[in-house]
């Protein structure tokens, strides 16, 4: 603040959150204002005013009027030289001598308030008030977003679609919005895919938006129902394009907010980020959005293993059979150990029982017969190791890196698994959730050191479809298969075009996600910008039926009006906030976030609806649940599971 | 763009908007890309290429590459000289001679697609595309957000609150979204009025938010299902520190984006805006939303008047009659049957039947017999000169419109209208209403000079409750009336606190609306933070039931943690930027606005629901219509009336 301001009147508002009695007519006062740890000091001189001040609960909102002076050093007369600097004084040294105090609004007394308290959710008031770290989150969630429109605007045009939309069938499960007129409702919508593209066809060419976005999935700890995304969409530009300018951003942002604050080792490359095929991602990786903090690769040794350890790995008859080699900072019979007792775990499990067959484990030893390596027999161990050191040299793993990954050192965990003989689909293989489950507790038993840095990398070149599954609903085709990404996803090249007739499933697809340690952070693609392609990739491809066909009329009508390629992507604001600070769940990235139930448990929401409220829009429950007595047999008739959440009657019925 | 760019190569991307043929083998083409007026030329040469260029549908997306030249004069063998300033050239004095063309996308056979066609809603992207002035408005819509947020961000937190809410009693209708657990729903929010203030409590002391906001009301021309408020709460602030924070935004928009467009005659005062209390705003304009441009105001004419002609005016016993006398700028023959045509028009009806008496109109004319005011005899048009010659002079008036108020001249029309002797409420009276109807008539005939201005005011203290009504839901307490504002508005003074013990009717709240000419722009007040006092006004003043306080239960909460004294306020964000622009609807300022029945054309929304997706909510229609055949004879069994939009039976159930 202004030198100038020293001896004058001031007024003091804010929290009270200390009290320290010298004497009966001395004290001083801490008061907090709501920003990060600015903390004022109040002296109070005289019998009533320290009364008074110690009859307030702390915490209380409080006002202090007095003047505002030069703290004095400890144990001295003389105030302190007036430390300023260019005319401004620091808050911590000065201080103001109390004439007035009054308190605004007190702490009720059944309240309990203080500082280290762990608060649960339904306070979520005083968990921002008083967790610090969550505090610096939330505070750096607003200067983020501030940061990405400084760098936007200009270019790019913000705008603002509707939320209330309308159920189509995109990929995820859409909230309804029931209306009154009876039958009809609104659906909130999973992005603002299908408006951005009518932007596009009416002449907007860089649009982004910070849109809200809702998902009625199950819940996972990674998933809100509602949630924030960074929507861009460019005019004339293909993925490139839209890579090169999202990277650009990531990188502002990290040598603004991350790098600054020093966690990280090394800083995001200035060279490109990696770019990594999907068949490249899921064959060494084991999954589409690979964890480059470890460091193995997966390799096929069906050329390699004796028959007779094929026969122990599976039954299947032509199997593929993958190895995974981990560097551990330990001896080999630690890992031994360290194996034994994760395999004993329940996690294991899933793992052990998996139909494709239970994984196999070797650790390297100089010491033992055939250096450990038996299971493979005398040769299939020297032509593993020769597998080994003839290892192609990844561009994206460093020489050091590429050193062990392809020597042998005691220690060294080989996991072994088989899989069938098909072309890669889905999200990961069992030998890459293997692999990350194992370098995840390795890491936690300090068996394998921890790498801090954050390594962003695109993984391009999706197949276009994926074959349906039980959880995504998918586009509710015919053909057994969806659109990987969204059913506008553009193909890769026209070579990829010609197998949408012959053979969809290779069909790769001009999409990209943006990953970072293991967690997708965003996707995008290049969309179908041709009425008819788009046409014939849902209702010749998909085999969707003219009836959903029918939900997309408004993009064929504006794709049909000359409207020019585009490409575009969407980051998971959330996900981008909890990776930059560090934190698991996005629910410590956000104000007020909604429980695995989908609950606010601080304002009670979803809350029962009323009769009344429901007739409102022609609407009844399917069966009536009795109003008082139901309890947990509150009965449902509905067909469909009820996942999730248990069903509980209304209280307000 | 860089003059060294000449003579490059360079590629050209947008739509193709205009074909010169010159000869067989020379063309020009003019490309538009999609910001704001920025066209490209390109000069074709040969028969092949001019060819591949008249081929192009025009409209459509095209990529020309070629070389940048600069453009020659016309009829001038030698380019022009580099009109160069600092080395940079402006894109109209550059063309590019093209080397080769490619249609991107082209507009469809059966599209029709031209500048000047006047598009339909369903064919948003090409009224967006084509329609200059929409694109101007929509682009100062993302200018002017922009703006805002460099504002505030710095003392000011922008932070997103949740959109999935619960349904609470605050006022307006809200929609439902309906949940996986039976009879249970979100809410979305009508503002986010009970998050900020729970912010409040967690000690963010200013916070700011573009929020969405949903009301599910009758639509109106100026409100949408949907629509954004700039919101705004600031910690131990009260109503003026808001109003002087808003002010200054407002200032610094006219500023940098309507003053500098001429439009205006005045700009913005320097001096604050005015601010006038309810009572004011009620007794001389009628209003509770001025529009200062009417000059006349109204004035109390009870002792004035003589008895035969109250007689005359109204059936109710014990009146108020009031009077309002607007100046026209023509002879008191052409007011005379501007009057005649507009009292016989059906606009005039609902004053005419008006149960408090229809109006009464002079005009003075000071070649008649009592100047034309024989209505109100010899006396009693004494007693009006000497009222008028003695009228105060409100501070908001200028010498000169106060001298025209206050004196009678040939043309001047007096409306006289009779009230019941109640104290105001409500938004309007029936005189004030009048007084509207004919001063946009006659600015519509152009009688009354229009005035370009734009007069923004504050007006305050309101009443801090209304009785209840039959369009607004209130807040369901037994009491009869419900909050004006909103049930978390605080008192204005202790007097006002005392008086919600014995005539809370007549308690004046700390709330404050941004009104300008005759547009209610936002309002906000100081908040309630006491919890007692909250559950007080709600439990025994508005006499909410205890179930519906529970709903409040997560505020009571936080205001008693010690929550700061707050106020804040919220502006409709579209209409700010409608009235900049100078269109009536909030339509024309939204990019995919809703129609009067809450429908968006273009993607078709709301839709209708299938039964598998009111399955997933345990939902069914209350009356299940037939589902081919019953057409426009859809039942519904609702007791409630399906305001504004017909029943129709789903067409997908």
């Amino acid at each position: 603040m202004p030198a100038e301001r020293l001896g004058k009147e001031a007024v003091v508002r804010g929290f009270l959150t200390k009290i320290t009695s010298i004497s009966k007519d001395l004290c001083f006062a801490g008061i907090h204002r709501g920003t990060l740890k600015q903390e004022f000091q109040v002296v109070c001189h005289g019998t009533a005013l320290c009364e008074q001040l110690r009859s307030i609960r702390l915490h209380s909102a409080v006002r202090v009027k007095g003047k505002l002076v030069q703290k004095r050093k400890q144990n001295d007369a003389e105030p302190r030289e007036p430390n300023t600097r260019k005319n401004v004084v620091h808050h911590r040294t000065v201080e103001v001598v109390a004439a007035e105090i009054l308190c605004l609004n007190s702490v009720a007394d059944d309240v309990h308030i203080s500082k280290d308290h762990n608060y649960p959710p339904q306070s979520r008031h005083l968990q921002i008030r008083f967790d610090e770290s969550l505090k610096r989150r939330l505070h750096i969630r607003s200067r983020v977003a501030s940061y990405i429109r400084e760098q936007l605007i200009g270019s790019f045009l913000e705008i603002e679609t509707p939320i209330l939309f309308k159920s189509s069938p995109e990929g995820a499960r859409e909230f309804l919005v029931p209306t009154r007129k009876p039958g009809y409702a609104y659906a909130l919508p999973q992005s603002p895919q299908q408006y951005k593209q009518i932007l596009m066809a009416a002449g907007v060419e860089r649009y982004f938006q910070f849109a809200k976005c809702f998902r009625d999935e199950d819940l996972r700890a990674i998933r809100q129902p509602e949630f924030t995304q960074l929507d861009v969409e460019i005019a004339y530009a293909d993925g490139g394009v839209v890579m090169r300018r999202i990277e650009a951003l990531i990188k502002g942002i990290y040598a603004k907010f991350v790098q600054p604050r020093g966690l990280l080792e090394k800083s995001l490359p200035d060279s490109p980020f990696i770019r990594m095929t999907y068949e490249e991602a899921m064959s060494k990786h084991g999954s589409d959005k690979p964890d480059l903090r470890i460091k193995g690769l997966i390799h096929r040794i069906d050329n390699v293993i004796p028959d007779e350890l094929r026969g122990m790995l599976t039954s299947i008859e032509d199997p593929i059979i993958e190895v995974c080699k981990l560097r551990f900072d330990c001896e080999p019979e630690r890992v031994q150990a360290f194996m034994r007792k994760l395999m004993d775990s329940p996690d294991a499990e899933p793992f052990i029982s998996n139909v494709d067959g239970a994984p196999g484990f070797c650790v390297y030893d100089s010491r033992k017969p055939v250096e450990g390596l038996q299971t493979f027999g005398f040769e299939g161990a020297e032509k593993l190791k020769a597998l080994y050191s003839d290892l192609r040299h990844p561009g994206y793993q460093s020489e050091e890196v590429h050193a062990i990954n392809s020597t042998f050192e005691d220690g060294d965990l080989l996991i072994i698994q088989a899989r069938q003989n098909l072309p890669h689909s889905g999200g990961s293989t069992i030998l890459g959730k293997l692999r990350l489950a194992i370098h995840k507790a390795a890491v936690a038993d300090g068996l394998i050191k921890p790498d801090p840095d954050h390594h962003y990398l695109w993984v391009t070149e999706f197949p276009m479809f994926t074959p349906n599954n039980d959880t995504d609903p998918g586009q509710g085709g015919t053909s057994g298969f969806s659109a990987t990404h969204h059913p506008f996803t553009a193909p890769l090249s026209p070579e990829d075009v010609d197998l949408l007739l012959t053979d969809p499933l290779k069909a790769k697809a001009d999409h990209y996600d943006l990953v970072v340690n293991g967690v997708e952070l965003g996707g995008g693609s290049r969309r179908i910008h041709s009425a008819e392609m788009q046409k014939f990739v849902m209702r010749d491809i998909i085999k969707m039926s003219e009836e959903r066909m029918n939900d997309f009329s408004h993009l064929f009508e504006a794709l049909r009006s000359g409207c020019p390629p585009h490409a575009g992507l969407a980051i998971g604001f959330d996900r981008l906030i909890a990776v930059m600070t560090g934190v698991e769940s996005v629910k410590d990235v956000i104000f007020f976030p909604k429980n695995s139930k989908g609950e606010d448990v601080m304002v009670k929401s979803p809350a029962p609806m009323t009769n009344a409220e429901l007739s409102r829009y022609h609407l009844q429950l399917k069966s009536p649940v009795r109003t008082e007595e139901a309890g947990e047999k509150g009965e449902t008739s509905s067909e469909e599971k009820v996942e999730e959440m248990k069903p509980e009657p209304p209280s307000r019925a």
